[in-house]
């Protein structure tokens, strides 16, 4: 039987594969996913389960109800300088479902996306999925940076959208003020979305703007986010979409019939996490501290250290240690001092590996002293 | 902005129509949307909120995880006589997410998809989602049956697939063995898949066969369903599919990268559905109180109603009560009555409207007591 071929020419998750390979072996220290090892903050989880025991368990409101949608753009407003109000706003299954949503409310097959390599591995299949076609373009040997001139040599008339990552998974850069200006005030006339991949910009350890404090582009800006990250919630499955009003019909529609509704106890906990904890100093502050210790510790090592400047992710060069291609070092390393990392490849990028901070210092220092064995 | 053709076009939905609609007027009784008035058994809730206390809050393994999924394969085996195993089986975030995952796993631009009027209105966008074609044929003048017949007159080469909804929403008509049986002779050998959103097959009130027990049509057999009916968990968005082995990486690709996975906290209270909430006789019961109640009541007042085998709908004929168009039908009812139905439109079917039995018989008997003033 033959299946959708936008599905079936989909590439198979490289992180996975390493994954899978690494139920080989004993006593592995896995720093290949996203997913942290700080708890949800446990008063937020005993919080949300006094609600439950109250006991709403219907559909939540369409787009999650009004009560969240303000309180999401009020957050965003606080923290970020943007202007935004409930219309603004969508709730989502995760960000990944906002993501999803958003990529397929405004795609026709056979449009371009401008995607920047190294980039998170789903934006690819996520276009893919539509029928449309990914464009990558390469900012690993320009320093991480994008410019009006780089964006001019790439769009086209079929372009219909440009992501960007800030802070960027996987290599933790975070786009200054200049360089997100200079980019709004090429494409504000252009007739092109603008994707903005927020979801680690409250793990910053340096100045940070938001694409939606640029008045510019605020009718083809679509900002994506969510809590996983901000409050380690990944397994509650809550994001949201800011973007502009008139959108907001069809992203109802869409993840309407994608996904009905979030799910109505993780609304609640996100309402808390709004209310009452957001305060995040501390937990940016753990991953620092990570940061810190991690990078010139591989640098000692010989490997090349991306200046991590947000999120909570190294992305190595490792280039002076191995000729291999990076699936076969990540193999190898697996292999040699059971080290699980993601390969470059995985973010469209070679001669490098993706680290996860999402293990304590005591942890990352025993696969410090891993490595230094891997020849 | 332009946006994609296929989100732009979609039309809007007519229930929340109907819905925003009664919010300009008091004291309305809701029979829209499908919702159940019964609560999730509150021993499940408490003892998924003990699972929370635990603490497990990071993503949920792909797909579910082996256990959840092991679980549904035996409980579909053991009521419906199926010969599953946890590979045929992924969770999703509700059945919509189900549904979803589905048809943009199979579907390729100009693909051609059958649906049965009246419908259970989400087939038609989801179809449009990817591109594809709905096919709508019309079984209201034929006693809502489907033969082989019927399927030869609209097939054609650019089907992919043919959707049936069993027990059916919006009517309540559940298939004959015997109807399935010959549907499935005849497609056994077409290059058709067959969806099958069997979603309220916990809810009927006559002999019920799942599209599982017919083994020639196993290769091309994809089952959509889910706990928000059968356990009352509809704000948990807690679905799953049952396909071929071979589809289950595609299914994974596709819900991966839209969803994630489900939320955590919703897989552990399905895990306790299926192996502490088995017995649902007494759901079942219930709305089958509903049915025997407001059938006859509404007979008595003039109109047609298709007879409720399944699901907890009546499909309603008032066609002998009124000429007008159904849309127009239901804001009179509301206007003159406060009782709010969906159209027949919704459903692609005129001449009706759908009431939810999503109410105890008391606001049922206040319902039919306000119908009689109906002019």
């Amino acid at each position: 039987m033959k299946i959708s071929s936008a599905i079936q020419n989909l590439q198979r998750s490289l992180i996975r594969k390493i994954f899978e390979e690494s139920l080989n072996y004993q006593n592995v220290i896995n720093l290949t996913i996203g997913d942290p090892d700080i708890a949800t903050p446990k008063e937020l989880v005993l919080e949300a389960v006094k609600r439950v025991e109250r006991g709403h368990f219907g559909y939540p409101p369409s787009g999650g109800g009004l009560e969240i949608r303000k309180l999401v753009a009020e957050n965003y407003n606080k923290h970020f300088g943007t202007s935004y109000d409930a219309e603004n706003v969508i709730m989502n299954t995760g960000s990944s479902e906002a993501l999803a949503c958003a990529v397929r409310t405004i795609l026709d097959p056979g449009d371009e996306v401008v995607i920047f390599a190294p980039y998170y591995p789903a934006y690819v299949p996520l276009v893919e999925m539509s029928f449309a076609k990914p464009v990558i373009v390469d900012i690993s040997k320009t320093n991480f940076k994008i410019t009006p001139e780089l964006l001019a040599t790439v769009l086209t008339e079929k372009t219909k959208a440009v992501i960007f990552c800030n802070p960027c998974n996987p290599t933790g850069v975070v786009m200054s003020k200049d360089e997100i200006s200079a980019i709004c005030d090429y494409l504000a006339d252009k007739e092109v979305f603008i994707l903005a991949d927020e979801i680690y910009n409250r793990i910053v350890f340096t100045d940070y703007v938001s694409f939606g404090s640029f008045p510019q582009i605020r009718d083809k800006l679509i900002i994506t986010n969510g809590f996983s990250k901000s409050h380690s919630m990944t397994g509650w499955r809550m994001g949201y979409t800011i973007g502009p009003k008139e959108l907001y019909p069809y992203f109802l529609n869409n993840s309407g019939f994608t996904v009905g509704s979030p799910a109505v106890l993780s609304l609640e906990a996100a309402k808390i996490a709004l209310t009452k904890f957001d305060d995040l100093a501390w937990l940016a502050a753990e991953y620092k501290k990570r940061v810190d210790f991690m990078t010139p510790a591989l640098k000692s090592l010989g490997y090349g250290v991306v200046p991590c400047e947000g999120a909570f992710y190294l992305f190595v060069n490792y280039e002076k240690i191995s000729g291999k291609d990076s699936l076969d070092f990540a193999i190898d390393m697996l292999k040699q001092v059971q080290v699980a990392v993601v390969p470059g490849k995985a973010f469209g990028t070679e001669g490098y590996f993706r680290l996860s901070l999402t293990v304590g210092v005591e942890k990352l220092a025993e696969a410090v002293e891993r490595l230094k064995n891997y020849k």
